[in-house]
């Protein structure tokens, strides 16, 4: 550490190439004359399907994902284990809106990890719709006690960085049914995430508080969500019903599956980059996250094919349950941890594919300004690619926990368009057929652009060898 | 003309401020929140359908534009007569391989502009397959006489630019009838403008030439023309089948549909913006170009809505005839020539929408260096929008014809991400279904945006007021 600022300048290795040029060409055609991408994410997709960590099918995923990793020729591949959660959706999850004369059924689904109706069998009481938790805690208790509480906050449609308006209607997912279990609700249906007006529940994990009475949530689709709101407006009366049999079991030993490819310069230097290999137990994963996981397969397959050698050593990394717990991203960083402690082993940068297999449009860098400066001066070389995105910014779930580490890496995430992204996202429609081959294409080839540039350009992480 | 160089410093009108941010920011809330872009989109598709120049269907197109226009609340609607052609596809394109055992159905349609089999009769041949029409010339005319030619260039995946992938490989279906004809040929297969492997043809237009005799030619799929094309290697004897009934018929009289918007401070200074109404007979012409149609509608909308007062005479243009012979482009560029001679009527900039419906990347600029600094000047304006393309190119088909006028104005053409584009271009797949609600409204916003830009910051035309 000590004799970084006397060894390296700022932005000295910042500087790129016509070879830098050339090579990423090298790279896009490789990509998209030849690419794998695609058929391995039809292969993930169709032959697995979805893969909730815990399920058999997330250890086909594993055996899958190693496969493919020995058939591109990495010098090693093996499993990190990992202690997952195991819950299942069951089969039954229904929800109706009951008034004196009609049941109208709700399109509706658990969210992750809710427990089931009790006894799996029907609830029912009045509605009290809030547009989020804050509203819910204004409320008095006795608006709140024995009823099913509608979340209804929809995403600000003004937003352009969809993630952003994610971001801003998620809390009423991930804390809702606690707040409303404190305030003696019985349930909890949750608006879903998605901008689009559609008739698909999208599911995504919950967090019950430890000190609140643990009460069945579902997602509701944002037809349903938006209709069922209306009706309140007239109809104050108006039940909900809500059944499901989702149940949690023990811990899973499942792990993530890493491909190693030794550095030939500086071998000690380490650059991690992955997806996450579990899913969502409806749809098959295939924007969330096939597409980091084939786009990081594919890197690996590129590098071979073009002939590029690696200085660092390259890490392709299959995380395991960042969808419901990020057990694997932070065993990760845990162990990276023991290798800065007790090795020379140093993390020097790690990349995420985890916003889709849409068109590319850069990286969010998480790092200091240095990091920020190189990944900027990367502006022109990406600019035939129509990658223009730098920004600072989360570089993803799996590999944050990393930026404990010391020295800190830089942390990059891949960034491809988000326009679509939640019309998929934790859905029934979040298939093969909803990944446009050439947008697949394209993100993997600058998410191993960006594996090069790193490689070549990133500081050392220390002067002793 | 020539007091420009001492009224108007370079670029001086090219400074941005934050009211310009502000009102650029208005535009999007406008469209991200209100938009009625998708609304109109799918009453132009579903209620009227595609609308080829000279149809009933492109009638009821102008019709509803001219309506929507009125109700925009358009100083003026008026429709500019033009001659346009008239051809039926007819309800018979067959296609088949034939071997000694086996007939395999092709999938084709005809070419735009193409004669019909004779006597709507089946024709039959053996094929010769080429890469393009220069191929075609180096053959001896054994080698094509009395045949069928396969033209089988893909467009090539390795351009990310899929616009020029397409005028890497059009010539073929532009050309290739009539070099097949010359050759001795009696009929054309076109391998289909896309880089899917799908099984839709894609239709566009064809250009006899007037001393070639008139064969039919037909698009056929890429997974057929791929498919034949194997075979052909094994097989050089393998004929092929083809049976059109197309027909063209004598030139109708339709028009452009003209909104008119009377500028406040410069009512003589004219920017036009639009898209073309017409479309090809198959699909919904969605994209293409009802998504441009839509556009042009909407920045109507949108700018009365916030409260914007237009300094020029803003003409919202419905552009017939783009597809198969420009004809409206033409007529409305000769009709702004005579205003430049005979009026003080000046076009300064001209705004086009013809590349889809998708999520918007920037802009090309067809002017001078002037045009291109002040089009880059707004770099930051757009950055939040992710809007990042200023390149010069061609700005579009339809408003191409006003860059003869003197003095030339600044033409800009509206650049979506173009890698879904040639998916579902001149096929049955485009389709509302295949337009974005999010991708159509930032398309929407952006142009919105650029208009009212160039209404406020492009040099005046003169300096005589």
């Amino acid at each position: 550490m000590f004799g970084l600022f006397f060894t390296v300048q700022p932005n000295a290795q910042a500087q790129t190439t016509a070879a830098d040029s050339a090579l990423i060409r090298s790279i896009y055609d490789e990509a998209l004359a030849y690419g794998e991408s695609y058929a391995n994410l039809r292969s993930l997709t169709k032959d697995i399907g979805h893969r909730l960590s815990g399920s058999q099918s997330a250890f086909d995923a594993m055996n899958w994902g190693a496969e493919v990793m020995r058939g591109y020729g990495a010098d090693s591949v093996y499993i990190m284990p990992v202690m997952v959660p195991s819950w299942t959706r069951g089969d039954i999850a229904r929800a109706a809106a009951i008034s004196e004369k009609t049941s109208t059924p709700l399109h509706v689904t658990a969210l992750g990890g809710s427990v089931g109706t009790p006894n799996d069998a029907v609830i029912q009481g009045k509605v009290i719709m809030v547009k989020d938790v804050a509203a819910l805690d204004t409320l008095p208790r006795e608006d709140v006690a024995g009823r099913i509480v509608l979340f209804n906050r929809p995403m600000d449609p003004v937003l352009i960085n969809t993630g952003a308006a994610y971001g801003g209607a998620v809390d009423q997912r991930g804390n809702g049914a606690s707040a409303a279990a404190s305030a003696g609700a019985i349930g909890a249906l949750v608006r879903s995430m998605t901008h689009a007006l559609d008739t698909l529940p999208h599911t995504g994990a919950l967090r019950y508080k430890a000190d609140a009475p643990k009460i069945p949530a579902a997602a509701i689709s944002t037809v349903d969500a938006t209709w069922l709101g209306r009706q309140l407006e007239t109809n104050p009366d108006l039940e909900v019903s809500l059944q499901m049999n989702c149940r949690a079991f023990d811990d899973v030993e499942q792990g993530n599956v890493i491909g190693e490819w030794r550095g030939s310069e500086r071998p000690h230097e380490i650059i991690t980059l992955g997806g996450h290999l579990d899913s969502w137990d409806i749809g098959e994963g295939a924007h969330d996250d096939g597409a980091g996981v084939v786009h990081t397969l594919e890197v690996l397959r590129i590098l071979k094919a073009i002939g590029y050698t690696p200085r660092r050593t390259l890490r392709f990394v299959l995380f395991i349950n960042e969808e419901n717990g990020n057990r694997g991203g932070k065993r990760y960083a845990a162990v990276a941890a023991e290798e800065h402690v007790h090795t020379n082993l140093r993390h020097v940068a790690a990349l995420e594919s985890d916003a889709g297999g849409f068109v590319p449009r850069g990286f969010r860098v998480d790092g200091d300004d240095d990091a920020a400066e190189l990944v900027r001066s990367w502006a022109d070389l990406f600019d035939p690619y129509n990658v223009h995105q730098f920004r600072r910014g989360g570089a993803g779930v799996d590999i944050s926990p990393l930026k404990e580490l010391e020295p800190r890496p830089t942390l990059l995430g891949l960034s491809p368009d988000g326009q679509r992204y939640f019309d998929f996202h934790h859905s029934s429609q979040d298939v093969f057929e909803n990944v446009h081959k050439r947008e697949l294409e394209l993100g993997a080839a600058t998410f191993a652009a960006a594996v090069v540039l790193l490689d070549l350009h990133v500081p050392n992480s220390d002067t002793a060898d």
